[in-house]
């Protein structure tokens, strides 16, 4: 039995970076988004860190803000992990994919062409989709619940058997005999449901690792539970307090259980968003030069997270003692709890705020150990196996990560030393699979 | 205005070539099918020799044979073209794209990424599916031929539209600024069919050459020729004789006039089977051995078609003066024509038979100025603007063909010297594109 360790995951977006202004840094060229050069210089320092995973978040919609923000997508991600894979060599690819407006046909070879192309090392987020704007894209109506979890149980069995209707001895290519494939092995799968079907087989042989990982993302309900304790071998997530995190994974555990699997082998990865610099200080000052006018504009939303209303001029002043005395986290937002012990350390406003503590996940801001500490509390309390963290700046911010964080979480015997494997399932601890998951068998 | 030159695109398929045992072959990897590798080595020949296009068909479904045959299909045309968009420079990527079975968004996401990342190669060889095997694995019937081509239009109209909704300056990024976006460039098409629809915008700037260029291919039916006419600057076409040859561009330019376009700007391209030798002997050997059962089987088939029974016995013997008296080609058959002609030339059935006359397309066979001779016929009677070749075996038959077929077209003037630009509509020669083409402005 191998010690349990940290997995790392990084995300691939819009070859920017979280903080909004990250494309205006002086170092990073503002075309990035175009650029899939961009995305495999990313790829390739994450790499030399020892991630297990790139991973794809994808809504194929224009969101708005687009005047002075940016796409905060990427261009495609099968498309673009195609190409970064031939210029790394062992990091995975985890690619958000709709069951919803997805055909499990072109998923299923999509995904497996890029498992043979990269050796072993893509994933599949398998996501339900019910945004209105990317309906829209589709020409559909969004779907009510019931129909879209439907939908993407029967897509994500279809595409699963589909990768095994190629078995794994089925290509013999003896250029002496003549046989080139034993066709009783590779059989049609012939599933049909009430949204999707397919007749199979996949032309496509297995991959290294067999073929592609399964994740799902989102947060915990019971629907998305139910879907990860079947099929995902990762899990993907956004939490903001350790407390959280463990009713969750340990939710997932219970899941995966109850499908009769191992509950090790489902990966909890949560959310991190990182600035790493010499000091706290001067990572507070990097990030405030890169956050426009969120700053200011999310001064009454703090004052309303910590109970103490804080008026424009005080944003640079710290809380008083009484204002510390009277203010109280809001039960509602799991961040208010984060944001009121940044307060009582001593910041002003703008600080705290600096502090991203209204932000999408955790953020960590400084020198290495405290991104360290971070992961370390959250893994050794059982709230996470693993984290997928967001640069504020891609350009230098994976650089930094992979310089002065990962070398802590190695001294500290937290993180791997190298790649255990050149395939994603190898590194991410999950066993071989080919077809249907355990629970179907 | 520029004299007009041959055109030449090259099939990339499953890694091996036409030939039923080029997977047999001693200098070729049997695993070929998948590596990607092997179809950037081919590509890279390919444009060593000023190639304009990779063409990949596309069959998503198993044909029959595969015991002793190969899947003859690439793992999938998009994944790969990303893969070998990175390793060249110039020669472009006119991939196939059901209408029928995929959904025009992702079509045009995928495409139009695919024309960034290649700064300006992209393609859309864009068909209708009515294979009831690649029916099933969508897990649909075979629609009938009203719905499939009303589909297409849609999709078409979706997809152009979809290219052009993230118009030609409204991408700013500008630093100093601040402004990312100009968003009143970027907008919906909001365009709905009776069987397709989308809203967009695509959030995907114009590439080098503004959009993809659009292809289809197929007969020459009024149903496909107005697809052709309206839309397509390129149509791919199997095609036995000159004067099918020429009836069938002629009609595509009359579409094209008719949809209001110039007729120039379709490209009529036809197929070509080579064998590269310095005899014809060579490579009527060459094809032999590579041919398995093929030949022999084909013997009956060959008789009808010349209106001569011809014995298994009597398979090396060339036909007698009293046979090639009476024998007549079988006008059901264009390729019976052809066969004659090689009976005629002295050629022993089996030979006849290894000129490839019972083949998808035209075969030629031996020397360079064969091949060189056959495309100038056909060229200069207007019969094609070019040609899509497949080698027999990919892994020595393009670099013949690169090495003793392209430099005799050059030396003829029928060919151009060196690439004229680095998109492919400049090497097509057809005029930049944003949008909806002309027809519909």
């Amino acid at each position: 039995m191998t010690e349990r360790k940290i997995i790392l995951g990084m995300a691939l977006t819009d070859g920017y970076g979280t903080l909004p202004g990250a494309w205006r840094a002086p170092n990073v060229d503002p075309t990035n988004y175009a650029k899939v050069e961009a995305n495999i210089r990313y790829a390739q320092a994450a790499e030399r860190g020892g991630f297990s995973f790139v991973f794809t978040p994808d809504f194929p919609a224009v969101r708005g803000g687009l005047e002075s923000g940016t796409v905060s997508n990427i261009m495609d991600p099968l498309m673009e992990a195609a190409v970064i894979s031939q210029a790394t060599r062992n990091i995975g690819f985890v690619l958000t994919g709709s069951t919803t407006f997805q055909e499990p046909f072109n998923t299923a070879r999509q995904f497996k062409t890029l498992d043979i192309m990269s050796h072993g090392r893509a994933g599949w987020n398998a996501v339900t989709t019910s945004d209105q704007l990317v309906a829209a894209n589709y020409g559909k109506p969004v779907a009510d619940r019931a129909e879209r979890y439907q939908r993407a149980h029967e897509s994500i069995q279809i595409v699963q058997s589909l990768w095994g209707s190629w078995e794994k001895d089925a290509w013999i290519h003896d250029q002496e005999s003549g046989r080139f494939l034993d066709t009783s092995k590779l059989q049609p799968v012939n599933l049909g449901g009430e949204h999707v079907a397919s007749r199979g087989p996949l032309a496509l042989p297995p991959s290294e690792q067999g073929q592609p990982v399964v994740f799902t993302s989102g947060g915990p309900s019971p629907h998305l539970l139910e879907i990860a304790g079947r099929y995902a071998s990762g899990f993907i997530t956004e939490v903001w307090t350790i407390d959280e995190a463990r009713a969750s994974r340990a939710a997932l555990r219970r899941a995966a259980e109850a499908a009769g699997r191992n509950p090790d082998d489902v990966k909890f990865i949560v959310g991190i968003l990182t600035t790493v610099t010499p000091t706290v200080r001067e990572g507070l000052d990097r990030r405030m030069s890169m956050s426009g006018e969120v700053i200011e504009a999310r001064l009454p939303h703090l004052g309303a997270m910590i109970g103490v209303p804080i008026q424009p001029q005080h944003i640079d002043t710290p809380l008083t003692t009484e204002q510390l005395a009277i203010a109280h986290a809001n039960p509602q937002d799991p961040r208010s709890e984060i944001a009121l012990e940044v307060a009582r350390e001593g910041w002003s406003p703008r600080d705290i705020l600096a502090h991203g503590v209204i932000d999408y996940h955790p953020v960590t801001v400084g020198p290495g150990s405290v991104h360290a500490d971070h992961m370390q509390e959250w893994f050794e309390a059982g709230a996470a196996d693993g984290f997928w963290m967001s640069p504020d700046v891609y350009e230098d911010g994976v650089d930094a990560f992979v310089d002065e964080v990962v070398p802590i979480l190695r001294e500290r015997g937290l993180y791997p030393e190298e790649y255990v494997g050149s395939t994603l399932r190898e590194n991410l601890g999950v066993p071989e699979q080919y077809g249907l998951g355990e629970w179907m068998k």
